[in-house]
């Protein structure tokens, strides 16, 4: 039967499936320092902000169209609207909204977006049988833990390979985390990994459509079902993850196990998420975030006589686009990326809208805008000049753009970008209130409290 | 970008998703021989038996425990079952159903099980909406093919880097025949395989445990819904079978595109589908057609000193368990599968239960099976001696086997296989009147008169 001959099987893997599910259920609430708590609370706000905000778009809008026609039961919301659905759609619809805009959190260690496919299957779950904020944080935590410890052991080869890794490895965070939520035992826990692992979600091909976003989602959905089909007794195989012909040796020649054992419960790969300042590529970030430092000092558009950039090859190989003529095309654009940050100090959604990219003051400041590639500067760097009218010229270098680990948004920052998200959809007044019971969400007694906030 | 090295891309695909959409979206109703029309009668005739007969088994019950977490209105019916569920939950659940007891149909140049994904969607949808028999047929047609001929494009490669193929293209045909019963265009078609494209289903290590049988469950599930979505415009990359980082490329390294464009329209690929006539794996079915055949020539249990076979390594290497100790273990014996065909006649799923292992007749016959392996003997075929208390020694050989393409199920055969399913669960009546209804399904102006009958 062996007539396998391009991955050699490894026939020595540790036992992760097992391990990772005594981990998820075994390990105590809110077992780690202040500051994972914190990025717990971060993530979870940031990922609400990003769902909500993207409810009338129109991948939404066919989502739920799809949805609607299983006649689903009001179990769980579909996050800034009324409606409700079962909570296995609310996690597909919520995962798809969370990750449409692009704007939501990235693992940098392994381009994961994990927010998106837990903290929707969770939040679902939670909702429908009013879990508390406290069992929300712990299962989020643990499932991205999961999520990323099973991209770190297979990135970048399981991504360079096609997969779309955040619904790859989403569909076994979910199930974490909505196993967690259930109190599974271990042995059930197991179980949906287990389930989990056989639906993986996504590839690269998918992107620039309405199924790149469906990932999070699907595995969203998926990890969920996973765990309710093991809270009732069905079974998988213990070696799930990582039999010769399980999930992890099918899909990745990278099967770095270690990463799924080394300080287990001890670090926490949540400490590693960001959160996207900007509604673009991130390869973009570094020139924007200069150009907002430009404005900082004073700097407006009408002083411009040009602005010149120096970026990596790669920034003008993704992101070269001259002349930009909506909004999807301009999130393409470097040059139409340093317009808005210079003219609006921002580069939330609506500044990538079609309206925006073809403003005239947007175009004709874009049309200033000149690039110059020096491979000597990091991807993630850039140096950019003013040159103004009154012959000054004004110098600003970003090595670390904001949003990066080094430099990540404040809680400020943070607040700011969720209510260019939400109060349009929802308005000012339920937005502040959802941001007060953010800060405070572990202390929730009923998760319902915030999700009837979410609900338009 | 481009740090995959194991995978070559091949950049110069022809567009199979496209052309697969055309086929699906434009083939003419019952365009085809009336050979491939029988042989879709068939097929899902032999289905339902399976789905109808496994409903009570734990691995249905705990699927249905989950959906019914869902509180899902009743769309579609649980066959076997009063239970009405939602319709993606019910092609989920008797995709389930359809292949616990490993009982069902085999495409055999791929090894899909292709009615299990494919049947499983097309009839929970077409219940919903009261399509005709005609159009489930139709349905169930294309989409077999669309999933064997995707199959036909990877296969071996697929398979043994450890894909269960039945799950893994079977979403492709769910979407495809679903697609199809709703009436979607060219565009929206390849949409819907578009979607499909990212969600395969099954891992080979889950084999043993209840997550195999949910392979085509989930892949039926996820089909229906990649349809619905596609009509309410969700839209999936065009290229999401072909392109280098689409679906085909990264699962496989065999691309044989050329299996999706040959005779499309004119070789069917359900042409090639087998029904099981004995509930265990394929390789030990020579062994018990042999013996079946020495019962049939007056030959009983009590004359019996021995049985010698002469069988090729693999069949005593997949199935050479000497004493079994339940149903499981019976169905990787050969020699309880020798007692079974020489003392009942048959081995359906009956004879694989944990009483007939244990049987002290069948015990006692099984030790008088000797097997010697012998490697000029195919794998598909057998040769049997029986050596009687009297001296006689009387030979029989199976070159092919009962159920094989060579020898396939009469269809007197196949409506005895579905009464010894279908009978116990709903009883004789309900079963005789179903058969008669599967005979003319073409003809049937509404499928809800077929599923009324199959509400136990």
């Amino acid at each position: 039967m062996a007539r396998n001959t391009h991955v050699p099987a490894d026939t020595s893997a540790p036992p992760v499936t097992a391990i990772l599910a005594r981990f998820v259920s075994g390990h105590a609430s809110r077992g780690w320092s202040d500051a994972v708590e914190r990025e717990a609370h971060r993530t979870f706000y940031n990922w609400l902000g990003c769902a909500i905000g993207a409810v009338y778009h129109e991948a939404a809008t066919a989502a739920l169209g799809a949805v609607r026609l299983l006649q689903p039961p009001p179990q769980a919301t579909v996050l800034g609207s009324r409606e409700k659905v079962d909570m296995a759609s609310a996690a597909l619809v919520n995962g798809i909204t969370s990750h449409t805009f692009d704007f939501d959190d990235t693992h940098l260690k392994t381009i994961i977006h994990p927010a998106g496919p837990v903290a929707s299957a969770v939040l679902a779950l939670a909702e429908h049988r009013g879990a508390s904020g406290r069992a929300v944080i712990d299962s989020l935590v643990l499932g991205i833990d999961v999520a990323c410890r099973v991209g770190n052991t297979m990135y970048p080869d399981h991504y360079d390979r096609g997969w779309h890794i955040t619904g790859s490895t989403g569909m076994l965070g979910a199930a974490a985390g909505c196993a967690r939520l259930l109190g599974l035992d271990e042995k059930k826990t197991a179980m949906a990994l287990g389930i989990a692992a056989s639906q993986p979600v996504g590839f690269r091909e998918q992107f620039g459509t309405m199924t790149k976003p469906f990932h999070p989602g699907g595995a969203a959905r998926a990890g969920l079902m996973s765990a309710l089909l093991a809270s009732q007794g069905f079974t998988a195989s213990e070696r799930a993850l990582e039999a010769p012909r399980g999930f992890v040796q099918v899909a990745s020649d990278k099967r770095a196990w270690n990463e799924v054992t080394d300080e287990l419960g001890e670090r926490f790969e949540i400490s590693f998420n960001t959160y996207k300042p900007f509604a673009c590529g991130i390869v973009i970030h570094p020139s924007i975030d200069a150009c907002v430092r430009l404005r900082e000092q004073g700097i407006t558009a009408e002083q411009v006589e040009r602005i010149e950039l120096r970026v990596h090859s790669l920034v003008l190989e993704l992101t070269g686009k001259k002349e930009p003529k909506d909004g999807l095309q301009g999130k393409f654009s470097v040059y139409h990326g340093c317009a808005a940050g210079l003219l609006f100090g921002r580069a939330g959604e609506e500044e990538f809208s079609d309206a925006v990219v073809n403003d005239p003051r947007v175009v004709a400041l874009r049309n200033k805008v000149q690039a110059t590639v020096d491979d000597s500067i990091d991807e993630a760097a850039v140096r950019v000049a003013a040159v103004l009218t009154d012959g000054r010229r004004v110098e600003v270098c970003v090595d670390h753009a904001i949003g990066s680990l080094e430099n990540p948004l404040t809680d400020a920052q943070l607040e700011a970008k969720f209510a260019s998200l939400v109060v349009p959809v929802i308005g000012q007044g339920h937005a502040d209130e959802i941001t007060q019971h953010c800060r405070a969400l572990a202390s929730m007694p009923d998760i319902r409290t915030l999700t009837a906030l979410c609900a338009a």
